[in-house]
């Protein structure tokens, strides 16, 4: 079983290395605008940073959940695809939010629609397995047969 | 494997789908109370809809970790059924936290309390399958073979 | 395969019960320097208990990924002990930073040494992973050969 989901524990370890990397921003940036720890005020340039990173804090556990969840119940090969966009749009997110709040945005959409994506196949996928497990319907099954 | 943890995979993705609404509460909170970010201050009735989020969020690992750990080594159905409540509390706690801080605590408490009874299922589910590898003792086994 | 993975559940589940208790030590915190909700601000004391919770939540996830990528793709065992000190260095960092802003510094350094370990540990299993599932290409059993 282990290795049905290498790929996913792959994205969700580079994920955590993302996360690692943000937070060093975040040390970093203390540093250049000399913002003491337990401070997280007084800079605006400070702030955005440590904002964009609060916001990827907040994201990464609902993330982990939909890249499981559709890559064990629908696909792993085009859930791992979809989780690399993902993390591909919070750095442009990160980055774009450094800069200034407005640039921000592109990464923040796409990162969305990706989540948006990955919650569909989760829910397509979860609820094939629920039907097959308890009502012994698996529509999946039943669409392949139709049409190979 | 993976037919056995269907329902508590739809219960994380359930929660993943909360986590985001709690999320999207607190944009449009930004917007009516004119809270411009990175700032997270200004309007005690934002403040108190953010709080409510941060504190979602701050709980959303643990109860993953109990969840899941209760559903795979104590019961799937329990585990799963106990997750929908503790998502229910979660959403009373937030909308009571909304309008008063004093209305955030009964929801507040129903969520403890669910989590209270996963873990101690988790404790229990894990106990037993650690002195079942390890010492070859099967509690639970034992028990049933008593009484059936 | 839920066997196989007891260890790393009880480790979860231990890291979980922590995390309840630094929210707990900033609920009494709150009390003793009269903070009330949903403000984080006022007495550096309290500040610096909420920002110490606050970094254990942040390291939480990442904390759990690194945990069972290595439990489960390099070894249960190893990765559990590693796990149960990083959990004790967290310990040692929280009531540090309680006691004054440097003092959180060696319990920090001993958590980010064991999150490195792991990440280490992680990437080596699931690349060796990777490789025998895409490329049917063994490493360590290739190793484990040619010293046996």
């Amino acid at each position: 079983m282990v290795k049905n989901c290498v790929l996913l524990a792959a994205v969700s370890l580079l994920s955590a290395i993302q996360q690692a990397y943000f937070a060093l921003k975040v040390e970093n940036a203390r540093k250049k605008y000399k913002v003491i720890p337990p401070s997280v005020t007084g800079s605006p340039d400070f702030e955005r940073i440590f904002h964009a990173q609060q916001n990827s804090v907040e994201f990464y556990p609902p993330f982990l959940v939909v890249l499981w969840s559709s890559g064990l119940f629908f696909n792993e090969e085009i859930a791992s695809v979809i989780g690399l966009v993902y993390l591909f749009s919070r750095c442009m997110y990160f980055n774009g939010y450094a800069e200034s709040t407005k640039r921000r945005l592109p990464g923040f959409r796409i990162g969305i629609a990706m989540l948006l994506i990955l919650t569909s196949l989760s829910i397509g996928g979860i609820a094939n397995s629920v039907s097959d497990k308890y009502f012994d319907f698996n529509l999946a099954k039943k669409m392949r047969k139709m049409f190979l």
